[in-house]
């Protein structure tokens, strides 16, 4: 089944943007690492927060991309940039519209 | 710019899967109106909750949706399943992997 991931990061003030950008730059390259799907938003009413929400063909192959050498560079970059604060929800996805069609 | 929304519902106990059948089916629908994304998902460790994340051309799209008949019914079908506890989060798309190119 494929593995859905829902979270958030706050950013320090006035850095949400340039997280915004390394999450992006991110993104672009973990589809070959078993990515379908990987949005970056954020919210008028809140200038640190970032929602990050994330469908992969399993948690393996998420957790396994936590472990490529551009995805802990990307981290590195982030992390000084956050507050700490951080919220998350794993989630099976059971379908929908909007997913290529799949295993799972 | 794109609307996200993430949320998620509960369902009486013993109803989660019929409210995600509702729920798929209801995504089927919603293309023409402007949704690119509407995942449903369930996770191991809650039997009762649902969560759904959808990605709209704007929010007004999202609204208007709300008032089609397909999507009144549906909902008429699953809120007698639901225990009346909601979470959401709305958002502004900025971008990522797995979405289609448009406007926003």
């Amino acid at each position: 089944m494929r593995f859905g991931y829902f979270g958030s990061m706050k950013a320090e003030p006035g850095h949400r943007d340039e997280v915004v950008r390394i999450l992006l730059a991110a993104a672009a390259g973990v589809r070959d690492a078993g990515c379908h799907l990987y949005v970056v938003g954020v919210a008028d009413d809140d200038d640190q927060t970032i929602w990050v929400t994330e469908v992969w063909d399993s948690k393996e192959h998420h957790d396994a991309s936590l472990r490529l050498p551009e995805t802990r560079a990307a981290i590195g970059r982030a992390m000084p940039l956050l507050t700490g604060e951080f919220t998350s929800r794993e989630f099976t996805v059971l379908g929908g519209l909007g997913l290529p069609s799949g295993p799972g």
